[in-house]
């Protein structure tokens, strides 16, 4: 995907516009931003836009009613700084976390940021920066390597096996290989969409205390996604004190349009974290329309089931079509393999189905929409199929168009 | 202020939450950040606050319903990612900052995000971080030292002359001297309120073109505030492409619980910045509110001139008081000399006035509210004074209490 930087527009010098020319090659860009393209799924005009793991349920009246007087209320004071420490969310935030965590989460244990992302960020700021090293396991969700590269971290990046698996061994011989000051984890892995066993988040954790004091993140953005029987890592918190895990209001809160990430840890995790974190980073409106979220968490989490329910069907029928795919604790559905999955995603689009290319070549990722959605999606791909061959190896070819 | 960390609490060893002891210094926090308090004002509850340069005028009860009606449109929609290059947004601010530039601002030309300091720290994501230099003049704006260091960024602090002014001269030679990536000036200042002469900016940008590609940051967060007959930087942009000038909503606007911060500069810079901004980063609800409040920017810049005339106020009274304070441009005045400010500060809050200490020794900085605020500040403040004693060099120690 191309991106069209206006600042760059070669067509834009001799044109009226109030500027001069000037390339990026003409900034003090850090060296290790050159070259690169601003990260972002295309934001395209379609019928049926499966590409960014949105919840296609939109809040109720009922709740549109109750954000819209939080934030009218959050709007008499809009003249006024927010809790710098948003204390009464992250107090919401914990309670909301203790059934999964199976303790009492405290809100000492609970920070909340614009965005998982922010999150992300602030972690590599406290613990990351020069000279220190991250590792992950790719494929991954990739904002992992880029907030490392945006924080001046050393980026290692280790490769997944051929199914996308992880075992203790590799995560314990990456960690002494690198010594790392961050490790990061992704359960359910974003775009695999496989949880982790608990033995791997131990292993992490055992292996990152024998070489120093780093930190240990668990990403578990679509944690509420899982299936039946999946421990999450919120329940190893106690035992590892300096193990994270982050989530986010995005994925089953159904809340993507207001940003909130947030994660638990040890306390001093949440205090190393005020060092770095931009004072009064998270609105009132934000804090006012996440803490209403929170108390209308059932009606949102009830949407979690109808999803899972689309994930479910996509996961059986795709074998009938011929297609590999991982196992999903998410709310996508990570499929190939193909020669020129570039020609299957735009061969979908082509047919007003958005789907994501996030690599590495040969996989494609389905967000679990609408009914209606994965309709359209498996009528789209079964045309798109058509007359495909499969190899020995279970290379995808299509047929020319 | 002692800042009280729960993480490392030394009552805690013992009692009952679900955590093991754990200190800051048994996690893997970068060596910079040891030994930091995090950043911000004591958020006390006080009758009178005017440390933090909040305007004090809520919005209005019209203005507050179509803010919440603007928040409960962007919660229909809540459960999709917000438009993330905030184009309309970005649109709005251009055409809300052409006429203090004097030339038609474009979209292309404006980048927003949350807050102010989002948008100082995406620029040293870019263009600062290891083995580079920013400068700053100080007493300045303290974030912009916090904000290097979190970034990695070394900081280069020269200080202002006795009278905290800054010539073409000084800035020229600092710059000679670290030869920086970024240098930030703020006009008008914080906490020293006086507007920087276009020329001060001029030199800046002409000595910074002469040693390099670097980038020169006019933080103007209070210039609704200034004084008739001072120019905006805004209008300095079409001759000088590494300048950029930053503006948030916080002041002028009344809008510091929405947390909106925006610049204007070349699109190249625009475009550097999207290398390093968090993708999704500013909610669909900011930037809501915040185009509702643009678009009843004359309601809300309406309350400037009520402010300035308070900070007026200040300013004719505080000499009869035999105090020393500088020229303001903005929404506060610095005043002093003390022996002891710290217990100016104390007594000021002993009395229900909160103001802010915020360095160097000697000096208070004190928010112009609404006027009863003021007649109580200024009350107060008398009370403080009575029967101080004021040495030649024009230092004030108050009498024993």
């Amino acid at each position: 995907m191309t991106v069209q930087l206006a600042g760059t527009d070669a067509g834009m010098v001799g044109d009226d516009r109030p500027w001069q020319p000037l390339g990026l090659d003409e900034l003090p860009l850090r060296d290790s931003l050159r070259g690169m393209s601003p990260y972002g799924a295309p934001q395209l005009d379609v019928a049926v836009r499966l590409n960014t793991n949105e919840n296609p349920h939109p809040p109720s009246i009922g709740l549109v009613d109750a954000l819209g007087k939080a934030a009218t209320l959050a709007a008499t004071e809009a003249n006024r700084y927010p809790d710098r420490d948003a204390e009464a969310l992250r107090a919401d935030l914990a309670y909301y976390l203790t059934p999964d965590a199976g303790f009492g989460v405290h809100a000492a244990q609970v920070w909340a940021a614009n965005g998982s992302n922010e999150i992300l960020q602030q972690l590599c700021q406290a613990f990351g920066g020069p000279g220190r090293v991250a590792v992950g396991f790719e494929p991954s969700y990739s904002m992992h390597r880029l907030i490392a590269l945006a924080t001046a971290t050393d980026w290692a990046g280790e490769q997944r096996a051929d199914d996308f698996t992880l075992t203790p061994e590799q995560v314990t011989a990456a960690i002494e290989t690198h010594r790392p000051a961050l490790v990061f984890l992704c359960s359910p892995n974003n775009p695999t969409g496989t949880a982790l066993p608990p033995e791997v988040v131990t292993a992490a954790c055992t292996a990152m205390a024998a070489v120093g004091s780093g930190i240990v993140v668990v990403d578990e953005a679509y944690a509420e996604f899982r299936r039946a029987g999946v421990p999450s890592a919120l329940t190893l918190l106690p035992a590892n004190p300096r193990l994270v895990v982050t989530r986010t209001m995005s994925k089953a809160f159904a809340l993507a349009g207001a940003r909130v990430g947030y994660l638990a840890a040890h306390p001093a995790v949440v205090d190393a974290l005020q060092l770095v974190r931009l004072p009064y980073h998270l609105s009132s409106f934000t804090q006012a329309v996440a803490r209403t979220a929170l108390a209308h968490a059932d009606e949102l989490l009830g949407t979690v089931e109808a999803v899972k329910a689309q994930r479910d069907r996509i996961v059986r029928e795709l074998p009938g079509l011929g297609l590999a795919l991982t196992p999903s604790d998410a709310n996508f559905v990570y499929f190939g393999r193909f020669a020129d999955e570039q020609d299957v995603w735009r061969r979908l689009l082509d047919r007003g189905v958005l789907v994501r290319d996030v690599g590495p070549d040969g996989w494609l990722r389905v967000t679990a929409g609408l009914p209606g959605e994965i309709d359209a999606f498996l009528a789209a791909l079964s045309q798109v199929l058509a007359g495909a061959r499969t190899d020995e190896s279970g290379l995808v070819t299509l047929a020319s168009r």
